[in-house]
């Protein structure tokens, strides 16, 4: 399957609008900001209880983790049943794939439930895209993470936070950090932030972790994680797999930390009330300090909060897009 | 436990009503036309959202799945959410028996609960009807799939899907092709159907796989397949299972393929508009052409949707059923 | 970890209210009994719909069990449904521990996704209490059992199963017997008990499973469960595990059952009227005599009854005293 480069068509309805959401690649920023807005929208404090309305009341929202994620699954599904859906989760590892059942079979029989919108989180790159040209007019497909290509609301809510916390993206550095070759936080967030319009990307990376110089355009490159640093108003740091390390040539845990994790030493170089992120789940004092997880600068529990809000935003969207070519119809 | 012989008069309470489900044999045809007439109710096409009422406002539904089926939990969790009841999943390969709790004593914890229908499903046979002679007077036992031998909502959706596309089932010549011997999918469809009043049963299977003499009255029975899809206006293909087709001297599924499966050539030798069925999950080209079940004579996701709306017809009459009891008692 | 000394404090907040429930240790006659009664005016008898208010409206309940346990999982599961909280179950066994996750970022995540009540259990001490210190003022954590230690709701339980059977406690003599010294059951009706004000409680136990001097305070001890049953109202057997009985020099559980197991025999000792209990799931004919178990003095399915409407209880007031608090600040 190498459907990666036509998400972004597969993606949209006749008329343009969005239907499935599998990439942030061909978002207009008016589209982003659309999104963000309606997150907001729904942002509450802990401590409040949570926003709440009946945008999907009577739509279906099934779970399909073909790779574990419990709290990407909770949050997609806390999203839904705040706007009144019903939801089902579905374990693909362990369920159907015991009788072999092919994943589109499994697709139709959701469809056929009339489940309408369909999570999915995979592995393996392509299937997102894949599914959605197949499915029927009525059913939305949600990227909830794709092998190291995509994971479009992380990269929402990794935006949303940046602008709670720093305003006007165009005034703004942002620094990735660390296994960017991997990641589909990174890719997301590279395409919301160039969208966006920030006023310089970094990305930072081990020299075996950079990803191909055919991506992540017009973002400058370090191998050098205290030279990236330097100034930026944003450090988002990347979770690191102990598998990748050795590929990169770095010993254990302590070396990766001594050469590339955000300690507080190295968030002084950066602009003064720079913000630190990480998309979870975190290896303490592995690719962030401790300290710095939990420090007056980190935003990583808002992005959590912001996870939930931006899940509502987008079946909220997409539900309101399919009514409308239904009306049209 | 020895039940089957007698599932038949436990899922009857004094008056006769239907107090569970557990096999559609006693079922009386004006019965079964009343649960097709309530599902269709129920049926919606895709691309509108689901019906919905409050008839299991107040209830607890449990699914108790002894034998792993996604697709079936998650129909009976649809219509369950769907008619207003409250629903916990019980996933009990892994939970339960690891304290080697009996069964009967899980039932009686969910009763005691108030949880007041219980779905179940087993590899052996027998448990639905033993369960259901000891629960409470308000508690009712659907049976969602027992050993080889009871599948009813199965057998009713097949029904349902058969009366959609035909009309009269006096009229009509409908072969079972496949695994017979072992599969309770064809002997709730045998049930359904004999109690409809069909024109002809027809069941096909390779000799090893076909079931007793006393199995099946009414049906006739062929080995050879191109024989037995002469002029018929429905053809069921059973899923096959590879341990079942080493029993049967079938050395692999392209032999299978190429003596029992339903392909497009012998689709040709049935009626014109013959539709073509399978319960799912499909052997894709083993069984059944891939090309046949995605073809224009395909109902296959159509059952599906039938499924949903058979378990809420089924769900809303034993509950109406227990209220009427409790009224007049 | 060594912080059960602190729960009985942990779990209150500044005005001395409860915001957590870890223990029973600490808890007044009054509060016991104000929960008591909110418990029964949840409790609905078999056959009757179950009670259902809107206490927990906008609420979201987060089941983390790093022990599995259906029966409590889906008893706290329908306790917050009827209140009208939204519900997501963690299988902590499977799911974040993959990644290593720390706990108390597990439990951050779900903070920041405004879930407010936490619902955990735990093999091993501590771990409750550790994480109330930590999480934010608007979050509530529930024990659900917690090693040897803790099982407070079991504890409330068991009480109010005594009060519907007996009325007033002072009268009562009461026995727990089998294996105490590694039961959270036996510590918490102990604590129960013991602040509800009965006249006698007695533990039962064979000499190696009997907990060290400084527990239990109050009670008398027996290592010969028919002395130790001799006129008692109430006799709670306690679930042992295989593992333990070499431990204690008992070969097997026949053994068991003749030396320690409530039979019939030995039941006719107690008080004419005596109601035995057990917290579930039974060995059957070990620990606890079938006949026994499931006769006319039985009070063991009442428990499982009492134990949602105790949950929804406790659930109600700690929702209740959040809000206070929320409204003084």
């Amino acid at each position: 399957m190498t459907t990666t480069d036509t998400s972004a068509q597969v993606q949209r309805d006749a008329e343009g609008r969005l239907r499935h959401l599998i990439t942030l690649e061909g978002l207009s920023r008016d589209e982003m900001i659309a999104l963000l807005d309606l997150a907001q929208f729904y942002v509450r404090s802990p401590g409040d209880l949570p926003a709440r309305d009946q945008s999907l009341a009577g739509h279906t929202v099934a779970n399909l983790f073909f790779e574990p994620s419990t709290r990407t699954r909770v949050s997609f599904e806390l999203a839904a049943q705040r706007l009144g859906a019903d939801v089902v989760n579905l374990d693909m590892q362990s369920s159907s794939r015991v009788k072999g059942e092919t994943v589109l079979d499994t697709i139709y029989t959701l469809q056929a439930m009339l489940a309408d919108v369909l999570v999915m989180r995979d592995a393996e790159p392509g299937l997102p895209a894949y599914v959605a040209r197949y499915v029927a007019p009525h059913v939305c497909i949600l990227n909830a993470g794709e092998a190291h290509l995509s994971h479009p609301t992380q990269g929402l809510l990794d935006a949303l936070t940046v602008r709670q916390a720093k305003g006007d993206f165009s005034k703004l550095k942002i620094l990735i950090a660390g296994d960017i070759s991997h990641s589909r936080v990174a890719r997301s967030a590279w395409q919301a932030f160039s969208t966006l319009g920030v006023e310089e990307l970094r990305i930072a990376a081990p020299e075996d972790l950079m990803p191909g110089a055919n991506e992540f355009a017009g973002a400058t490159r370090f191998t050098n994680i205290d030279q990236a640093i330097a100034d930026v108003d944003v450090v988002m740091a990347l979770r690191i797999q102990r598998e990748r390390m050795s590929g990169a040539q770095i010993p254990d845990e302590v070396s990766y930390h001594r050469s590339f994790g955000i300690t507080a030493d190295r968030l002084a170089k950066a602009r003064p009330g720079a913000i630190v992120m990480h998309p979870g789940p975190m290896n303490r004092d592995v690719e962030i300090a401790s300290n710095v997880a939990d420090g007056p600068q980190s935003v990583i529990q808002q992005q959590v909060t912001n996870g939930v809000a931006v899940r509502m935003a987008v079946l909220a969207t997409i539900a309101r897009n399919v009514q409308a070519r239904r009306h049209f119809q």
